[in-house]
């Protein structure tokens, strides 16, 4: 399979075509790397003014996949294979979580990133990703 | 800080009570193990006859909790640290996913528990975790 | 490429040959499980009378790569693509290693298995590590 | 407990004082991270021109412990409890394997990093590393 990098804008259009509920913001793609945002909803929130574990799972599985496929291209088959969080600090409930993503590996069979979220507004990360996409052969 | 093993009931009223629309099923708990369940609501379904990665990443973390709070006691104020994901194989749209977990330590500071996701009726484990709690001191 | 189960003597005389110095014992093969032991060396041990991390780390994984070998034959080329370690308890450092492992999938280009580490007659787990190989397609 | 950053020299003291046969070179330290460089040894190589998994392994360890100590002082009591590798690239056997390290998270009980390693003079990454160390409270 031949793979192409393709442009901040066509996957914002594959996004919203694909998921049309996404409430996702790509703000930055390229050179392996991308810079995504999602609003917590209020079934996101947590008491204690937190945001759910299973969101910050999810917006660090999303920022991989935008990141490979900024890469690769519409790679729709790519399945995440293995991923490891490790939760920094509390998120903030009032604020978007903005997720940073770098790939540290693209082979044939298996591309590996890394991904740093962040409270939009604190520098510190609240949570930090690693994982592993399997690509169709 | 004193911790006590709680029965089954006592856990279920406690998540009726806390997580009014968990639709969680807590199966069994006991010796440091417990069995869970969650029925796929349309919204945790994706293409391909499948379920999302959240869904999964959601019930495995709950899990881990049930089965510590069933050894420890209500220690509401426990907080994931760390989790690792491998999925294992594709899961079925239209089966309840079983979460079995077992601690693996229960330390003053640190409780680490494995979990093994199935789809109902399949033997064949669809994705496996571990996890890190955090007790408050 | 054909894939086909070895028998613990196969095994065993492979290990021989292929790592003369390995100080490996094969116990048990079979059934996408394996049990192997090793005997720390001087060097392996470390203050306060327990066992360096590398030690462990290193049986987990050559656990790990004896059950791949014993349910796929010698596969020469299979390589570690992550692994993921939890230290649970300190090991005694006069008593062998013993490491537990089960696959958890076996597929055609990733096999996933968990490893549980023992100090020899103790049952309380030491270290818990969970790793991916890649097979050569 | 008070904790206080040291110098460079000073762990460069300590790490010959307490493990005289270390064979590690500190190269920097500070800001919460550091960069470190070992030339493997004949008993760390393998066949195919290449670095055993421990070696890395080892080395990614001492790299967060070397981090650890220059943040927050001579805590010779911190313990691994959690380590995360992905192994990306084959590394070059005659060449020193570089591992540089930055903390994520510098908590009361718990202390995060990440690093990543390098054949010396090749700037693609080798293998990375999460990992997570327990301090004495």
């Amino acid at each position: 399979m031949n793979y192409r990098a393709v442009s901040k804008d066509t996957l914002i259009a594959f996004f919203d075509s694909e998921f049309p509920n996404n409430a996702l913001t790509i703000e930055s793609v390229g050179d392996k790397k991308a810079c995504i945002r999602r609003t917590p909803k209020q079934e996101d929130l947590r008491p204690g003014n937190t945001v759910s574990g299973p969101f910050m799972m999810s917006i660090a599985d999303t920022a991989l996949y935008v990141t490979i496929l900024a890469e690769l291209g519409l790679v729709a088959l790519a399945v995440t294979t293995s991923l490891n969080f490790n939760f920094l600090r509390k998120p903030t409930a009032n604020a978007d979580v903005v997720a940073k993503c770098t790939l540290l590996k693209v082979g044939r069979k298996l591309v590996v990133g890394e991904v740093t979220l962040y409270s939009d507004g604190d520098e510190r990360p609240i949570a930090h990703a690693v994982g592993t996409y399997s690509l169709p052969s």
